[in-house]
């Protein structure tokens, strides 16, 4: 039922080609599942992002996870340059179940009030200092499928985030993606000591793609118009130029705690108009279809289930 | 260095078995490196736990890894069990190098204030629901290997835990071991919005091991002595029987949130005499030596750096 129902949006998807933002076409790679290859595979989208090239068949040698594809560092990726040159057979998306581009990494850090007007709408000044927190990789979920909105949860919030991967700091960040940091505030705010994880980390609370958006494929990463529509309507509306700490302070302050390894993934914040701070609140609820895009990045599309 | 400071710490251990509870002696289930072996390895522990067998030279199409060993369920226990009755070679503790049982779960659950008389040093009221957070893999560690101090924190304390691993509910939980909750309590208490997690989750503050004791090797999980030392003077010695919620319990509640797979980790919580409740405060330095211990569990000891 999951895959009739991602497959149905993905088809309405590209029919509709309504997304306002024009993705970035250089190298986006994504993850997928086909019914003649063996588990998952990867690879560079191509054309106008409706088709994929499978790099197992440009060269079988090279990983087939995206974790272990960027364990290579930055020389594989030329490889996979070449591929997209090459005169390769192409795999239209329809025949294949699309991934998340990152879907066991060893960490998901998320950040906490990272754009000047999510504070104002707060009414709260901004940080004086860094805000994390975590959800666990059973939260991941590919970009086209249904959330599960838990029986647990009165108060489930949508939320987009800008979204990237690093082994130690900028010089060694993959790229960029779409996240969608979906929030049971009841549970993140009132439950559980004031800690956040288990609000935020709900099997399926974390949509993520559909493709890693390679560095150089993005012109600037600090200004890019971002979106979120529920059922449709516009509930946020923003651009990346509003984040308080960027991305490069961000994984530098970050690393000093841990190491990050390939595949890790970095929520960089979200933007004003969530439902928790609307007078009276907004919840979603089951039969909500939520859209959240990053210009140049993609587009998510989950419907609640 | 590292290893040599862990050869150390293990060859002197292993002389001294000054250790005051007796492990238990059914099944323990080990990680390990060795020199003519390549990537990680595992087995039980055999003889007096000096010992381990390698299950590949038992079974060559066994899981090397915990993780994926732990994937194929109670079945495979049965082929453990089976070659400690063999007459297979064994190797010695002192020519391999261990390592945690656990070393790239997809989740660390950690457990606030679960010890009754853990909630009386702080003089707190008992909490009125669950409370839970996170550690990364990252900072899981074995269990006698250096624990590095950051320069970050001033405030580095010690902490035992019990700590288990499910991959549904109790019934599907492979077994305990012990595991080091190091938090800096700077980090942990006043920065970061409140959110516990980078206190917790810098690099090596989870030392965990050093063997997975299958559940049916533990008479009761929840009458076992635990014992922390700091430099040789006993800093906190409770029981599980204090546990505020039992581990079945837990289990069933975190999985309401998240989905459970094999080789997870649960850190069920603390006891009093943590170092940042003392007065005044104590917290670890350069040079300290942490010795953790669960009785029929095993003993961690870190060096700290």
């Amino acid at each position: 039922m999951l895959v009739s129902g991602r497959r149905r949006l993905l088809t309405a998807l590209l029919q509709a080609q309504k997304w306002p933002f024009q993705p970035s076409r250089d190298m986006r790679l994504v993850q997928f599942q086909a019914p003649h290859l063996v588990g998952p595979h990867l690879g560079p989208e191509t054309g106008n992002g409706g088709r994929v090239i499978n790099l197992s068949a440009f060269d079988s040698m090279l990983p087939k996870m995206m974790t272990q594809f960027l364990e290579q560092g930055e020389a594989i990726l030329s490889v996979a340059r070449r591929a997209l040159g090459a005169q390769l057979p192409v795999l239209p998306w329809l025949e294949v179940t699309s991934l998340a581009p990152a879907t066991w990494p060893d960490k998901v850090v998320c950040v906490g009030m990272n754009y000047v007007d999510h504070c104002k709408e707060q009414n709260v000044p901004m940080p004086m200092e860094h805000i994390n927190f975590s959800k666990f990789a059973n939260s991941i979920m590919e970009p086209y499928d249904e959330m599960v909105l838990p029986s647990e949860s009165q108060e489930v919030d949508w939320e987009k985030g800008k979204h990237i991967k690093a082994t130690d700091a900028m010089a060694h960040m993959a790229g960029f993606t779409a996240a969608h940091n979906v929030s049971a505030r009841d549970w993140q705010m009132r439950h559980d000591g004031k800690q956040w994880l288990l609000g935020k980390t709900f099997d399926t609370f974390c949509p993520l793609g559909l493709a890693l958006v390679t560095k150089d494929s993005v012109a600037d990463a600090h200004i890019l118009n971002i979106c979120c529509q529920v059922n449709e309507e516009v509930v946020q509306s923003n651009n990346t130029n509003q984040m308080v700490v960027k991305t490069e302070e961000r994984i530098a302050w970050v690393s000093q705690f841990v190491t990050f390894y390939p595949g890790d993934v970095i929520l960089t914040g979200t933007s004003p108009g969530v439902g928790v701070f609307r007078k009276p609140p907004v919840f979603l609820k089951k039969g909500d279809e939520v859209q959240c895009e990053i210009e140049e990045l993609g587009v998510i599309i989950s419907k609640v289930v």
